[in-house]
């Protein structure tokens, strides 16, 4: 169903759902992490025994001028471009012979990179709910410092677990989800039995819509950041919270879907719920679809995820190449 | 033996190693991962068996100001800096409300980071040897535009495989090898049966010498960065080419002993050999003192080693956040 | 004319007039600052008298993110982009108490910023001619480390004379120049009869083409970039060598016409000769429209031009704010 | 004085200096210039006669990594770092001909630089007082999205006057002002006499301590951030605002006298006052050992001061070269 034709989200939709899912203190007072903490040893050792092929997909884009920041978009600007990469020392340095009287011929080099530029987490510290974020922690613990709570260098020995893919488009026999495309519930479910897998607690669960493959065919990312995507209706708050997964990840500039589905003046409001009340972490921007073929290829949907954060202290997200090891 | 006490090496002995050691063609004429080809699908399932305890342990120092790049060095300066972290918007923001004409609270950041300014691969294409690279490229394919060959994101699904740690220091009874202290040959045999490890093919060798823990006790980087440590003799160029390790990592900013073993005009001669003769990627700035007080304790120094590059495109090498899974 | 109706430019006539207008050695062996010399201190003394209103015109664009470096272009990447700007400390920190403890409330930031992106000087070490640049230094001088020669910070003294608006549309009764406009020696000489204005030894000679208020009219830059302008003609190098300027702006990407008049293979010809071998700074992107307004109103094209680079060592270019004093 | 013998600077001193000095509304309510209000047209052309022989002197230092933030420093971080300078394109890549295919060979930078990491313009919307900064506006226009008021872009048009040097150090037969050494009134008065020079309405007085030349001297910058100065006693505001000065300007890096003279818990009192109540704009990290010898030689204290401001929208500061027409 099409967002616009969904029920319009308003503040008291949010504040129940909000009430209903808020997950602060459950793991502790000072819990920095969230339903990171659902996966278990037990978990990693059983994930690791997905590894049948020896066969490692990364699930990034490349860090590039070719990155989805060079798509024009209405979305107002947030100040993010793509990464920028400058050299301190070159092979060319070296061919004029500038460097021989180091006694080293080498080279070396920068990145100036947004957070969430491409494929990213978003931390805990990324969203607000009013005052507040993660875990009930004042928002003014962010500040122009960075985030004094909820950094990602929080989680630098997380996101290792049991991966899970769900290939919507696969699954509904189509290219990819059309923009404004609401994943629901029971859409969720039936693609699960479909694919012959069982999300469970501490999973990390990939879920593709097949958008990043469109604009790879239409050659150009405008309109991908910020502007309409198929994406997570706001129910699925509900589905995720039941689940336990550790984190979700997909393939779209915002996972949720756009249109919202929330009345004027309220934007993203699946992630006012998800990141500050659930303390769920989101992954944007996954390249999906060569997993999604092996996954097809093999009938096995799950595998051995790892994609640790750039532990940069304070940030609120980081940039990743994450990895899934079948 | 300190490396002042050794035979100095000197181009003779640098053209020599180069014959002896060249793996150009090895894996084509079009490779540009060298040794991170020796890990194979099976090392990989068979790495994922060493998953015992569930339990993640990041080799990674943070990203931030209190990296070692703000020790004062002699080395002449490379242009490396800290990393640079500031804000796109903030909880701050929030709480004074100039975000909510966006319908959202949310914060976002950049970081401005040098690639080797703690926690690194170096990549293929960071040292020359003449006017080549890894595998006989030219070495003007690394100009200002970035690395055309050989740049980090061509290994964007290796770095999994088994990894194997050598703890030094532990192993001789000390907190910390001394500067200048050249690990030869014969240590890392001896340390390897000691602790009833085998080096084989494909694996990752890290190797603790303690130098970090020295600076720590310290409180201060100053002399980390060139300055003198101890490390890896010329000599184990040929053991590491023998073990046909996938690559080498160390808890100091070279790896390789300091002062070098070579004669005037020539500095860090094992890098000479290492990264563009035989292909052999190379970590530093490693933190290994928590992996090898785990492995002490277990008494198995193997396991699982994840360590993605972040595949930024022509980079000469990557910021990472390695992860020892046990 | 347009340029494409020109005859061509090919090696042979780059080669003569780089013979022709040579001016390596004239301010002696280690000279740095090519035809800056030509502004004596009589020429300051007398540009002075020139401030008749006590009026100041900025011929600088804003740095911000709506700089030209947003249009699109088919111009092969250089990598300039537009200044980026972040807060290190915020008033909304301020407000949110966080800096109290420091006994002050401040804001502080940073800027990251292409010497080009906008209103700019570019430096004598911009263009090299073969391997060498303005007075002969060999171009290897300008490496990773930056410009060891004919670095921007060598001008900090320079940059205050006379400055002489051209106003070519104003003169020919047009809007602006069309693309591809090719300035001739003959337009320049008649516009300046008509404006009643000579140019002489050691002035600033500012050229209004009109192209910026085009595109501030299409509401875009795209095209502005290395895309197609007005500008100048490859034998207004005879003539400005003639003239003795210090320097020409102009209010175009890159001065000279486009298309370019050279054969294929040649990119940018009058750059060839104006910097590296005639020595002769020069500045783009001005903003002239306002200057062209007042000095049509008083008929006097003349005034204390002051347009300080930022003294960046090793600098090849600076983004300025030129100042029109009247 | 030493600053630690006057007597001490509390909350209700800042209130009454608040009371007594505010500027607020005094050149409109939608002001955002201040004090660079008090140059009139006439006193630019005066400013210009004062031009006599010719001479052109810069006051700011080269940004590079040899700048003041090498100092190591007990004040709590700002985040400041010295200007890092990265190549887009070399004059080694020219001499290795992987330019070629572009047809012109060229080089091109960047550069990272903290506003007020050298010579640098305090902007109006660097400090606050309480919730507001100057002429009243909320302290929240200054959010991580830069400065919407009071942005150094808004004074794109000055800095161009009489400048006025006071060289104490060598009014009082010294080499430099001791560190904690209060400039009084008094003494201002007193060496004006001296130099034979009157301060008045419009004019920028720039006051030399040498605290520059002591850190020359001493080859390293150690102490000069946020360490023991020389400086302004809080008594001197009120003879600034007597005196209408444009802006004020100094050697040292925060021109009031360090430790500063106020109670424990306020920090910088003088600062309190200057920007955001007297809207007065302030220079800092001014080179000003030329203009001292030049002044002592010619007997003349006054000369044209041009030192344009770079207009990066919403920045609370700008790195400049500040110049000296004599």
């Amino acid at each position: 169903m099409h967002s616009t034709d969904r029920p319009r989200i308003d503040r008291r939709d949010i504040d129940k759902a909000a009430e209903d899912l808020k997950n602060w203190g459950k793991w502790g007072e000072d819990d920095q992490l969230g339903t990171l903490n659902y996966t278990s040893a037990e978990d990693i050792i059983r994930a690791a025994t997905l590894v049948r092929q020896g066969k490692v997909i990364s699930l990034g884009l490349n860090f590039d001028n070719n990155g989805p920041q060079a798509g024009r978009s209405k979305f107002p600007p947030v100040g993010r471009f793509n990464p920028i990469h400058t050299m301190l020392r070159t092979g060319t340095d070296a061919y004029s012979g500038v460097l021989d009287k180091r006694g080293m011929r080498s080279a070396d080099d920068i990145v100036i990179i947004p957070s969430q530029c491409a494929t990213h987490w978003d931390g805990l510290a990324h969203i607000f709910f009013d005052n507040h974020m993660w875990n009930g922690y004042d928002c003014r613990e962010v500040s122009s410092f960075g985030a004094a709570r909820n950094g990602i260098e929080q989680t630098k020995e997380k996101f290792v677990g049991r991966g899970v893919l769900l290939d919507l488009p696969r699954y509904l026999g189509l290219d990819w989800l059309p923009e404004g495309f609401a994943i629901t519930t029971e859409l969720l479910d039936s693609c699960c039995e479909a694919q012959g897998v069982k999300v469970g607690t501490g999973d990390f669960l990939l879920i593709r819509t097949g958008q990043m493959e469109e604009k790879f065919a239409a050659g150009s990312w405008d309109g991908y950041n910020g502007g309409d995507a198929p994406g997570m209706a706001f129910e699925t708050l509900y589905w995720l919270q039941d689940k336990q997964v550790a984190a979700v990840a997909m393939d779209t500039w915002g996972c949720e879907v756009r249109p919202n589905e929330s009345v004027e003046g309220i934007s993203q409001p699946w992630h006012w719920i998800c990141i500050p009340i659930m303390g769920l972490t989101m992954g944007e921007i996954f390249k999906l679809d060569v997993l999604g073929e092996e996954c097809a290829k093999t009938g096995a949907y799950d595998f051995l995820f790892v994609a640790p954060a750039l532990p940069v202290t304070g940030a609120v997200g980081s940039p990743i190449n994450p990895l899934a090891i079948l």
